[in-house]
């Protein structure tokens, strides 16, 4: 199951029936969990030339598409899910099911929740925080630096629980948004996101409860998004969210 | 013309002429038109762990530079000219003499006509149909969830012929750019535009009509581009593009 | 330190404690100063099919990451330092100790000054002019085609040293950003930047002086940045700062 071209370094620890594509390179610090998939052109377990290597850790059922580089330094947990061309730094802390897309940049010293889901080419900044359940659409940018370039003033973002953020939006440094809400396509977001809010613009104003949009087919409300759309979260969390609200 | 290291599998369909460079793979499932150019690092034919490989038809004289990654399971004409680390998914339709410059991602379950060219870092969303001589520069994103995230409810961007889309644009889910229109840059579309107009901002309102801006060296009307933007189109369809204008 | 399946072709010139790490090439037209290090998946001295090789020169003290990609045919003065997946093309003129992050793609043809800093996922049209100590930050995207596409009216824009362009902002063709300003992120910029100004929105508009602009700890301007930023610049540098600002 592990190609022959592919570079398993002694010390790797590489969980039962885990397959490595071609071309591919497991370093020596590198735990990967059963089950895992790797596919071709990947690194895991990258170490910068000077520094000690960093365990990477990552849980069972991983499934990493080619050309993905993980550092070392990090924890993933169980059912990791990227894209292609993902890149994964040190220090990040990531929870159960994590799915990011193609090309999406994650800078590492960030905590991201279980159930996250960044789409693609989504850049993640050092020092951010995610909750369980967020959605990231395309060309979204965390930021982190209020006073570019700055040294010692890093403030990441905090994306609560369920938040939604849609495509080519940034968030400015420090900010949050709120559990619930809903970050309009194209916005530049200049301030902290309530709970339930939809915002959008740039810079990106209150436009009252995301509650209130309704779903094409008259169904009832789009959001909070668990209402309606459950595909790939566990069934004991699916029933919960359906006890919420009543369905 | 193949490089030793190259992976070819058995059953895969290659033309004459055809150079594969180093480190790249090519699936049992893929068939290659004759006069291929492909870099190295790249995948052509990939299939998802569980499913069955489908057909990638890739027609002759293919240019697919450095680690670009195509799928099984999509159809494409002749003259293809991938950048480098781009990714094109399955159940593609692509006319001929496409070119989609580097990091762009096609995501699949799209219908793109001839001659279309999409620059840098370009994302196509399922269920997008792009027209014929269509051109999408850098950091366009055509969108398809009208409630992200939802189920069911995909509707993608319809791009006619002849429109431009500049760069850092986005196209909300569902909407027709039409036909000779000119889509500022940074601008957030969240409407349909109409066939020949300029639209900018964020939402993009109507500036009105694309042919009223002038070429800056004062020789003419800078739209539709195909009164004055030859390089790369056959004879034939110059000529009538000339005819067209009577030029 | 050249790993056994990386390629080294015959005629590059590989300077002193050089390392080159698994699955990449070194083209013969290439030539790598001492202490270079560049990781695995790298191609260096790309030349596209039926062209004559140019010269790719890369100074000391290189640090290229993984899966990155340079072109035959530019001159990059000492200490490079390259993110992942990174794009340098041909005609590229550039100083010493570029920092350029991950999925950064330079067009080529440009004039890159010293010690300037892209961060990750930023786009250099063809044309582009940026001065030395210049900061650009993730997804900013410089143009250069006034009428999308147009032919021989390619005029790219021109950033001034110690200007900062913040996060998710484009440049319309064929403007300055001026020396020791500021684009706010997420800004469209459609015309010259005043020297020391600070610009926001789309379209971008005066917002003053970016000298305005306190640190958060009360410590004095944030900008021009290079009161209080020192990281990484050499000591010579820093004391011409200092004095300038009578810190």
């Amino acid at each position: 199951m592990i190609h022959p071209s592919a570079i398993i370094e002694e010390g790797a620890s590489i969980g039962e029936d885990v397959v490595v594509g071609p071309f591919s390179i497991i370093h020596g610090n590198v735990t990967l969990g059963d089950g895992s998939v790797v596919d071709s052109h990947c690194v895991l377990g990258h170490t910068e030339p000077g520094l000690a290597p960093a365990p990477l850790i990552v849980g069972p059922d991983a499934r990493i598409r080619s050309h993905s580089l993980l550092y070392g330094g990090s924890e993933i947990g169980s059912g990791l899910q990227t894209g292609h061309r993902v890149t994964i730094r040190e220090g990040s802390s990531i929870g159960e099911s994590l799915r990011v897309g193609t090309l999406s940049d994650l800078q590492g010293s960030c905590s991201i929740g279980n159930y996250v889901r960044f789409h693609s080419n989504v850049h993640i900044s050092q020092a951010s925080t995610v909750g369980d359940y967020v959605w990231i659409f395309p060309y979204v940018v965390l930021t982190n630096d209020p006073h570019p370039p700055s040294d010692g003033f890093l403030t990441g973002v905090t994306v609560e629980e369920f938040a939604v953020i849609a495509t080519m939006s940034i968030i400015l440094p420090g900010l949050t948004v709120g559990r619930d809400s809903l970050v309009g396509a194209h916005s530049m977001v200049n301030r902290d996101v309530r709970p339930g809010a939809v915002v959008a613009g740039t810079p990106a104003k209150d436009r009252g409860d995301a509650s209130a949009i309704e779903l094409r087919d008259g169904s009832g409300p789009a959001y909070p998004w668990r209402r309606h759309f459950h595909r790939g979260y566990p069934d004991d969390v699916v029933a919960q969210w359906k006890a919420e609200f009543g369905s």
